[in-house]
């Protein structure tokens, strides 16, 4: 006779938190979602107010019976006690422990049921990783926007506005970035005219932009993908996916094969980087053939969109629950139902 | 008979303020310092404080017949009203006006007193301007730690810190930047040990990086020029002089030839990123050698440390005084041994 266990599974991202109410066959019961989640920008408080919110919405607002809770979260998180987490779970019905996953391996597991390969994001920021044995056993960049996270986000941000600036007083070429930069801070007229040596629009740039926080230039990202045929677009575009190829690569092991998961809006939407990341690796390859000789599945890169189903499979295997294909096709699909 | 009339000069910068008391000869009589006088980094009371500790040591600590006071200062300033400086001036015994004057005007004149030529400067930031008749007639860069300042402090710390972060995990090449970074910082060890995947001494270099203000990171790029025969600290060199180069060759005009000035630490410290701008301007000459055929001069540029005899230069020529090479020489000569 076996006793079936239910367990939750969370995904605590910095802006949205999503959480899974799953049984030990991979069937998902119920979905909840709420704010961010991540105790480092949003303080344990906060953080455990979004946890328990998602959570309460996919119990379908009572308590059940929970054997365990599984929440992927960003690295910094990992080392957090568990036990005031424990407590507050409580109340929701958990019995067993809470266990904190890295963001990372949710994402990667999110693509896959195998315990080893590749996982890359590239969001607000960009870090990649290599999966051995279920475990993180390597990883590159993810150094935050002024140490790396080379071709994600806010480097695409950033890129975009020093193009425009360099635009306006002729230290680098016409772009078509041009328009919608300024037409986005709502600055009109004054690319040619100056006061005291310095052309308009430049000076007003500069306000507009030193008013914003830093990690604000991120929204400026998307345009780098609507420029059309621009060259300083494309070199843009170029650099950020001979970035993220190469922080991909330095996780890259022969002895560890496996599917290669992509996940974060950058290399998800669109699909022109995520392209560009994968030609570049397979250039690499034929360079450095022994290093890469194992990493036969990288040429067709798995994309997910969060790491939510990933939090489902890593409760279930770190609960003990073989996830074979069928148990993951379960996860999905049942998943995806809950979602539409 | 010629009345003879005194003048205030003042250099007015972030971190440090100077002020010279001089006749209309050109004669330097007196010479003060004190901190930082910009009014957009300190506000207006806390400049003003500092702008009048400084004219005090320069005017030897009693109210002096002042004609003007001329003010050097960064270009958000350019357009503050006079009439407050004014009415805290009067106090020391001016009669006349407050003018404000750009930092770039008063850097280009303390290397020379003609009216037409260029300016670079690089020290935190980074700016190039062409003067032409005593007016700044364009502006190139100088659009702060975001959106430009390529190649100067700020810049070359951050590439420094990125070169390092991209050595710690494999995305970049080794450097001799790896151990000077390390130990400013207090990290010793764990330079090949990962916890959950990361390398711990980029876990720590990560913490301490985010602990600083982002404009701190320009406390580590002298660190490029003691890096010996190191690759890495080589290409980040090349590629400061590059954007150097291409800020000053933004501003060039066959039409204005004259001499060339160059400011700031970058450049005038060591000299080797002063000499590479020079070679690759010669380059960018030959390429197009009829935008700039009139810029003959810029092959030997003149180094100055700050904007002080500039200041000085301003203060004269504004009043209608002509200052000659017999004038500009008494200021350099004899500010030079105020300040012995």
């Amino acid at each position: 006779m076996v006793t079936m266990r239910n367990y939750l599974a969370i995904d605590a991202g910095g802006t949205s938190t999503r959480a899974v109410f799953l049984t030990g066959s991979g069937q998902c019961l119920g979905y909840g979602v709420s704010g961010g989640g991540n105790p480092v920008s949003r303080g344990f408080d906060g953080a455990i107010e979004a946890l328990l919110q998602a959570s309460s919405g996919a119990l379908g607002g009572t308590p059940q019976a929970i054997s365990s809770v599984t929440i992927g979260m960003a690295g910094a998180s990992l080392e957090l006690a568990t036990q005031p987490f424990r407590e507050r779970f409580a109340g929701l019905g958990l019995s067993g422990n809470v266990m904190i996953e890295s963001d990372l391996l949710a994402t990667f597991y999110s693509g896959t049921c195998q315990d080893n390969g590749y996982a890359l994001i590239a969001g607000t920021g960009a870090v990649a990783a290599r999966i051995s044995d279920s475990r993180l056993a390597a990883v590159a960049d993810g150094t935050g926007w002024l140490l790396g996270d080379s071709g994600a986000g806010f480097w695409l941000g950033r890129e975009v506005l020093r193009a425009v600036a360099a635009a306006l007083d002729g230290r680098g070429k016409p772009t078509a970035l041009l328009e919608p930069v300024l037409a986005e801070l709502g600055i009109s007229g004054g690319t040619q005219e100056r006061t005291n040596g310095r052309i308009r629009a430049q000076q007003q740039l500069i306000a507009k932009i030193y008013a914003l926080a830093p990690i604000e230039l991120s929204r400026f990202a998307p345009m780098v993908f609507d420029a059309g045929d621009d060259a300083v677009a494309r070199d843009i575009t170029d650099r950020a996916a001979a970035a993220l190829a190469g922080t991909l690569t330095a996780v890259l092991d022969g002895a560890v094969d496996g599917p290669l998961v992509f996940g974060g809006s950058v290399l998800t939407r669109g699909g022109s980087v995520a392209d560009a990341v994968v030609s570049r690796l397979s250039g690499t390859r034929q360079q450095g053939a022994s290093r890469q000789e194992g990493a036969q599945n990288l040429v067709v890169p798995i994309l997910v969109a969060d790491g939510m189903a990933g939090a489902a499979v890593l409760a279930l295997k770190r609960a003990g629950v073989k996830v074979d294909e069928a148990v993951f096709e379960r996860i999905s699909a049942s998943l995806a139902a809950l979602r539409a």
